[in-house]
């Protein structure tokens, strides 16, 4: 692929300064600074790199002021951090392959209904009276259980596993190897210390517009369902358990492990390997530093919060400082 | 499905409290209370949805006695947390399909020997040597090497790879993606800094009644065997190292990580995103809560532990407190 | 296998102290000290199982003196550590099968490379474009993408796989499940509290001598690469994200999770369940002891590390035990 400054401008709404028939083939981290490249400067810490950058083009902010001399042609936009994604979303259309045909390597049946320009890979199974909506990818080596339904253009990668009765809605992601709809983890105790299985026979329900990472594992509910809201995103190695419901547009980075039957409200972030004990409820906009535990209900909403268990991030830095000056006297 | 209140007093061996011709068509949660459905209070934090819920049938603890009016035909058991255990998993092998052939998509060799009444799903296969017990299912795209016994019931679901030469026994469910047997990680220090790898010629050991979730992973022994005694519970996405010994009976929720050759004792509980270090034993009967880290032995057996590194759980809640209330000073 | 003392010491490059003609049929570890087997004393703490062990031929330190009798042939080495590693090896290798071809249920397309004495197994696909090196073998279900590259001598299990566009070296072990080049976790926050998914261009490149664990993820960059040096080991369950660096000669135990854009050094250490958050930098040599996180940069070579965020590991364990004192108290 080829870009100048001037059709760079065009796409992301933005001016140029310097040659407008300045090309780059290939888009680079600005640390990188590659010749015949196009860069972008969004972090202000990165800035250095702006002045020592050999890329042909560099996007930035509308408002930047050049401290030093740029070698790299400009292109000012409203927002550079946007229009990184902005293009790599241009570039990956571009490249989208349109295979829409059933691979004779797969395994179906009369009873699997197929929405329009589907692709179905080598070496996957969709069960029986499942049903796959319009324009989803589905890759080869996935299995989806009977009784499923997928909605419209998802795109579901390699060693996925999807167990009966799973409903997944429109435009969702599910990465190579993640699981859905496996059986919550229940165990009775019996009077021997020995354990009886607890039967699973609800589902998981995923809204629309989710992206769930690699080797994620759901499972399903006792009864009724384990629920992924809408516009959630999900990043790998993450457990969410048994009857958890997941508020729509919360992102959780990888290794978070939610435990039964708790909910996590909406515009929720929860960074990496952080832990949620079971039934529990917490609130919208609440925000869970990485490896965090939470072992009570958070009522309030839009706290930043830290530790095992929780209390606000402030306070955990300053007890932690406390903490490691004890020793060092 | 349908239920009346008669029916499930005798399957769940109650009384009725009201009309034995209620009828309910489906489980659900009691906080849920949906019409023409059976729910179940067990836990006391529950109560107040006893009286708001429109369940036709409540099945309760013998000895409840109401504070309010309840709507609900009730059915009295001895134990409400067991009897919805126990309508579950009637519920569940009603709907067991009995499906019991070999896929055409399906690969095996003449060696490998299958029990009656085996299952093996399409893009599966089954090593040489290796044999299959009476009514175990493998479901597909299930990954069995050479040299494997598998003993009798066993579910396995897609996705599991079992190595070569793994033994395992009667009614053992492994869930989707869960590996079982790969190499023990083992790096010999060379003294230009660089790793050796240590071959890994032992095998996994699974005991009868286990279960292990989905994406967990147990590697195998240097020389003999990594073991999961009976009656083993084991949540997704945890971690069993090399030679690591887990005695009958215990429980770990998901995330855990058991690094090599530690000896877990029997009737131990493990939280969630617990760490134990190597070459450990752990008594029976320890209790080790969420995201808890364990660097030495635990030799009294029944302790609460909490902490990394884990100390009583009670004086570490107490150490907690004080550790907070000096950065809130 | 049967093994003389005789034969071992001139495989290990030692001397019999006893009778060389005693002989071992199989390995097994010196706690066990199983008549007809060969054990190695490596480890101080085993000391006492020397003498109760009753184990054929035990392998030893060259410079260790009983202070008990010994019933064993004794094989005295210069580093009985090592000794298991090369036995190992050498009965691995013994045991390795030369299955050399691809297997009619396995997938690939006419422009599909394949070096010579390649292994393809069943229900494996190998993509459009991608090279596959000599004396390679792909497991059966494992899925390549397109336009990737692995080099020779590569042993590829069951179940893993790899996005388009990865290239891999020589001498590369992927275990069961490991998922190499999905999405990095980018999503841009958009006013109404929703996000976009930034798409990721860039791919993962692996260099010569590298294990990676079961299930472990390694995301492919936004552009450019993501690296795992020459000579990394990381185990299973472990999270590399987006961009991320690993230097050569690193080694990271199970459960590790590195966020995005972070450069980690050449031969550091991270042990179980280890944090370290995005966009920072590790000095080489440095040593992350098991649940520690990482919250800034780490200028210094050499240090060890605990805690979260990280402080010096002694001065953590100090401060931990006032800390704990205070509620004894």
């Amino acid at each position: 692929m080829e870009f100048t400054a001037k059709f760079l401008a065009q796409l992301l709404k933005g001016t140029v300064e310097g040659d407008e028939n300045a090309v780059a083939t290939k888009m680079a981290k600005i640390e990188s600074g590659k010749p015949g490249t196009v860069s972008f400067f969004a972090n202000p810490k990165y800035e250095p790199y702006v002045y020592s950058s050999k890329a042909a083009i560099l996007i930035v902010n509308k408002d930047f002021v050049p401290k030093e001399p740029v070698s790299a042609t400009l292109v000012r936009v409203e927002n550079a951090y946007s229009a990184v994604a902005e293009l790599l979303s241009y570039v990956a259309k571009k490249k989208q392959k349109a295979r829409r045909h059933r691979s004779l390597f797969a395994h179906w049946y009369l009873s699997t209904k197929f929405g329009k320009k589907v692709y179905l890979g080598a070496f996957s199974k969709v069960g029986r009276r499942s049903s796959i909506g319009d324009g989803t990818i589905i890759h080869g080596h996935v299995y989806i259980g009977d009784d499923v339904v997928i909605g419209k253009d998802c795109l579901i990668y390699p060693g996925v596993v999807i167990y009966p009765g799973t409903r997944i809605g429109n435009h969702v992601i599910l990465h190579a190897g993640c699981i859905i709809g496996s059986d919550g983890f229940g165990n009775a105790p019996q009077p021997d210390g020995s354990w009886e299985k607890i039967e699973h026979l609800g589902n998981v329900v995923i809204g629309n517009d989710v992206e769930i990472g690699s080797n994620t594992t759901v499972d399903r509910a006792q009864m009724e369902s384990t629920v992924i809201g809408n516009g959630v995103r999900i990043d790998n190695l993450c457990q969410i358990a048994h009857n958890v419901i997941i508020g729509d547009h919360t992102v959780m980075a990888a290794q978070c492990g939610i435990a039964g039957s708790t909910v996590i409200g909406k515009y929720c972030i929860l960074a990496g390997q952080v832990g949620v004990a079971g039934h529990l409820k917490i609130a919208d906009h609440t925000t869970l530093l990485a490896q965090a535990g939470v072992l009570g209900n958070i009522r309030k909403e839009g706290e930043v919060l830290l530790g095992s268990p929780v209390i606000p991030a402030k306070q955990y830095l300053k007890a932690y400082a406390l903490f490691k000056q004890a020793a060092a006297e």
